[in-house]
């Protein structure tokens, strides 16, 4: 099998005094920790696209990348190759999961015939290589943002023929989920969104997407997907604004359709950042709400205003979220999907083996931390105890519903309160943070 | 009455030849466009914290201004001079509303009983004062925010007493603004969010948010207020993180506990741009979700990460949000209320005349501008036609729901589907919008 | 001629009244103001990459523009297609100068042999062209950062023969800049900055920077070119972080290399705001350290992190953007360059004339109110005012350096001076201001 | 002596596996790295300011603190209690610095006589208790931008009185500075910028302010102090526009007037990321300007546009800064001055002593990591590397000035080069980096 990668071995966990830069220092896939392996609790997948389609070129520059899976002027023949290189790469790293778009995986030919056969034909093959290697398929998506017809959107489009079209997508983008046995299947509204308000309407776009939406939940009834659906916010670019924002706006947009028992977010930490929230807000906003699905784990850049989507490497962060994840019992059918390219300088086949490596010792060395930060329960009993004066009389009766505002009026009047302020511990929270990163 | 403001004559309307400073060159009170006098439409309100309570200090330094008003060393004799100079000011513009909150127009005292005695007292000042002069309220609201009891937040706080005392606060402040005939009430949660994740339980404190809310709303029904009960969303500053984020954030929210037919967003454009949107954006997607109240019209800077709170001197910014208000009906109980002050450098009284006869030329020339728009049709007719498409049986019928995701993948095959996209026009339509502008 | 843009008329000034599409409302090119015509102010240039090169992709999305000239399989064919759309269109529109790249208008080559072949006859035809049309090439330039070998920059690549690829790039450029007559030759180095800190040594590449640039003014003189050298600042993108960050960090360049009178900078307007200032800010400090050379005349967008290259279309911002340039005197060689592209949905070719029609408009408006406010002297005056004490004894001596600290303690100490702050205007100012834009 | 913290004991190291809060776990002041202590490299200060001077207000809040030093109605006898409480605190820390302005630590009295006698007796009593505790002195500076007479700026004032007025507090400070054989004295000009361009000249008021360092260079001489002369940079806040934007703008400033050999840099984290900077950038930067002199080591809020001035707990950014300066040389006169604050919200004593203690151990296990890094010499010897191209005749002939651009061009045409980009490798040296911090 190995043909692309000759050069780098299988990687094993080697622990952290190991210097060989073809070795896990962290992630150990079968150490258990709280009754599951670490596997289990991270749920790492690999991406298709910017691994095996993505070449290297960015808004300035032409492609860097010279691989050979691209090299065949037959797209069928570069599709499987791609194909093999893709799954000899993901059992060499020895991740356990991957994910795709349609268009990753097959040419998306000239016609929607061509399309449906092509797909139809690669699916075929990445089953065989599921079954062969044992990897499998974190979740599966449809491109409905880079073909030019969805230039003004795909369900948000002024015309119904190309919401048509992008329906016809995710119709086939979900059997062949199902049929990969997919965990998730995952919407992201590239272009469901707008790049002037002047030929925009906002209420006509929103009502067509509500509408896409039933559709996909319907669909997944229908065909007996038992994945979960996730909608993954992004707040701009490629649009100027896109509709799912954040987590608290796609919240609310699953609320106003009655979608909010069917569909969870997918959370990329690039695109919580560009939206002005921290990545730890991110997740922890998903949690509070209940609608935490799957995490895109990487890593953008605090100086830079578009989605850099490098792999991660900062503990500091990780950790934070690697807690509030499983404080919220950990992921279902989610998992960690690095939605991460490597820099357009990075030009080696090693590099991305460096880049998955570290990222994967990254969230192994993450989960470490935060179990320990959960096994001794120290910060939640201390935010616990911040909050306990709730759980006497007045607090109880006032989330009961039983005070009015005027009830607590004569109270406060009544008792002439003056309640004082408690500190609220930062510094020492943070140090005890730090006391199980850097123990 | 002249006492304060002697050296500054009262301000009229002298066209856009005037060369006198204090004159308005285009807000024209009694002007007729579409029905309604220029008074009516813009409903500009005046604030009394950065005009009469501020003292032009910032974080780096002292107060620069030097007012008659705050050198009694009586704090009721200065809240009653702070009263006389604000009506004169109020007047002397020419401005028909102000808006306050319960603790700039009374000293706070040192304990409820105080805080009520010293409130109901200047109540009945500024009643009288409205009386004689004829300015009318356009919002009142209390300050749950500055008092260091709610460092950690007033209905979202640990501890159940200080909800209970921000509750007597509101309680006071609405009814106190039923009694001055309020056209609306407004709450501004300045504290109501975190400062870090470590102390913080999302979830609860936004239980506790939603019970004050529908507390507010019971309680206007109680009392027979028969205006409307505002949010005003704001992402960060004075937290970290605050709850109503934006107008999507506060939609969710509202939608969370039920409220969404009962409280409106009060929109300020620098919270917009910290938001990361601009400012037409949150007023158009409050229109679109029929939620629009009133506005806090100022300036933000694009260069600084806080509320700079300056006045609005944007045309070309005001025509597009005020044609959205006219496009959705119009203001109905809000109006644009200067939540602005001066530079601090800007330190004469005659700075507040220049600064407020600025920004409302600028809204009374916005409005003509966007009232020519509307009255024009002719934006508005190229967005309706760029969705006609979805007028005809295939996008008819998608919206009615009699299609599935399969029906369409079948339709599409069928048909043997490939739309073509349509330009946007986005630059045709932004020299159109100019043409308005710059008549 | 006409053969790319036959449904276009030749654009003509009506004047401001007309409402017809294709036709200027405000740019009437020979009307005089302060001595000059409007065309000898403005300066305006059209670029060739944006309007001839780019074909409507993103990072998200394909080409979306279907244009005839790049459809010819032949490269030179396709070249030379392309340089007679481009002199139609310069000509239809009316526009004075055109702007280029060498790989813009020739197929780079697979050599550097072929790469001069190539340029060498384009120039041949662009010179044809110009004789033909009488359309002035504003500047040249070389791009050295699109091509893979310059992914890790081009004077600081580590690799000193990419350093000698980019330096014959520049020789040629520079060469076919005299011949066409350009006006100014520019360099923007679009990849001289860093990916990451680890791999990078600041000051050696900052050397070759600087040796770098020796040899362009070098070169200037030995071919008597007697156009001005321009290097355009931008703080990033592509690069993590670009060496001219923006025009102070350039000043500091120039003056570390001893180049401060050799080279200027060319602002572009959607730089300045990545780099965290406004324009105004950028133009005015060129200004102030005599460096000014050229505009890049754009819009960002202020939600987005990158590069969105608009038209302009803000008289508010173009008025004191050019009210600063005619105060240091106008541009000598440099003018107002459209660094601008269409927004990817505005795939017509009727689109490009909008766009520039509207940008070619608010420029000769944004004039004419800057001609008046400085004819008029009002705001100019008032600075000079503020500034008067320095013209008395105490200032004078402090400047011509007669002061020591010791003195001016012992001068404070003797004189017991509390000297007073003088209220700073602001808002009068922008009043001021704002009555010249909407007179 | 313990009076104000008598809580709180004598902090000590006892190794990180102590689960004592008020222990160090890292900092172990007298263990030797490299041939030095850790407190002779890291050169610890705390700050007057935020710790015994600010109350706990901020924009929207009244003061939360409630420290006993505040309450005399004496300013003097105030004064003396704050030092009490400062020199208390130091010693209990065992921080070997501190730092501070002149009115942080004596009343600015009502006449320049007053201020004058005032610090005077002050540093009188602070000279007796770096005396009494070994406290010693990082730096002082004079506040020239909180009184309101410093509003329009101080040394860039539109009144040479104003600049009068700075000069003598900068002379007592000096003067001050020296004789409590401070190891640097530090400007930050808080005020010199602008908040509008409509009433600055730019040209004028950078002349001014060169001037001003000229002659705070000349009295440095004069009175023959040793330390070090820093100007702190910083972008914006309180101004909209700070003429010390960064330290690129300042070394720019520097060489227009000649002084780049006189005064160096005093970095500030938080005002690195307001200026669109990462913190290791302006380290990294003004090593290589060779103007590095000292650091305010605190965080920012990667959310907030505002100086946060947060307790660094990053041990993964400081381990790159520190490793960055450590190469450099380590520190010369600097340090690493914490100009921190507490959270608002953390109103107990007890909670500097968190704050501090994280921040220390931050720092000192950075130093660790970084000395680690420095030693192996991996790192470095990967960046040696990647230019080793430049060490050949090619290079050596470019960078000695041999070629001209003609040179050049002949011989890329002359051997045909092509030369073949090579890897950066970001993410493998990303792991190595991980590899130290995460040993």
């Amino acid at each position: 099998m190995s043909q692309y990668f000759e050069n780098v071995p299988f990687i094993k966990y080697e622990g952290k005094t190991s210097s060989n830069p073809f070795a896990f220092k962290h992630y150990d896939a079968n150490k258990m920790l709280m009754g599951k392996t670490m596997a289990e609790h991270l749920r790492m997948s690999a991406c298709y696209w910017h691994n095996f389609c993505w070449q290297g070129s960015d808004v300035f520059g032409a492609n860097t990348f010279d691989r050979a899976w691209h090299k065949p002027t037959n797209e069928m023949e570069a599709a499987k190759m791609k194909a093999d290189a893709a799954f000899e790469f993901f059992s060499k790293l020895g991740i356990p999961y991957y994910s795709f778009h349609d268009v990753d995986v097959c040419p998306e030919g000239h016609s929607i015939k061509e399309y449906i056969a092509n797909f139809s034909a690669m699916i075929d093959v990445l089953e065989a290589k599921q079954e062969e290697t044992g990897t499998q398929l974190l979740w599966g998506t449809a491109n409905a943002f880079s073909n030019p017809r969805y230039m003004s959107g795909a369900a948000s489009n002024p015309d119904p023929e190309i919401f048509t079209y992008a329906a016809t997508q995710v119709f086939h983008a979900m059997n062949a989920t199902k049929r990969l046995k997919g965990a998730n299947y995952v919407l992201w509204g590239g272009r469901e969104g707008y790049e002037t308000l002047l030929n925009t309407d906002l209420k006509r776009e929103r009502a067509q997407l509500g509408r896409f939406m039933q559709m996909v939940v319907d669909h997944k009834y229908k065909i007996g997907f038992t994945g979960s659906l996730l909608i993954e916010p992004k707040p701009a670019e490629p649009t100027k604004h896109q509709y799912d924002y954040d987590t608290a706006t796609v919240y609310g947009f699953l609320k106003e359709f009655g979608l909010e028992n069917e569909i969870r977010v997918n959370i990329e930490a690039n695109h919580a950042t560009l939206a002005g929230h921290s990545f730890h807000h991110e997740i922890a906003t998903a949690c509070s709400l209940g609608i935490l699905g799957s995490v895109d784990a990487n890593q953008g850049d605090a100086q830079l205003g578009w989605d850099t989507d490098q792999f991660p490497s900062s503990v500091e962060e990780y950790t934070l979220v690697t807690y509030e994840i499983l404080k919220a019992g950990g992921f279902k059918t989610g998992g960690y999907m690095f939605d991460t390219k490597l820099r357009r300088q990075s030009i080696d086949l090693e590099d991305m083996f460096h880049a998955h490596i570290g990222a994967m010792d990254t969230l192994a060395l993450s989960l470490e931390r935060a179990v320990k930060m959960l096994e001794d329960d120290q910060l939640a009993a201390l935010v616990e105890q911040r909050y306990a004066r709730w759980g006497h009389t007045l607090g109880q009766d006032i989330l009961a519903g039983k005070h009015s505002l005027q009830d607590l009026a004569d109270y406060a009047l009544r008792n002439n309160i003056n309640p004082s302020p408690i500190s609220g511990r930062q510094e020492m929270l943070e140090n005890i943070v730090n006391g199980y990163i850097y123990r």
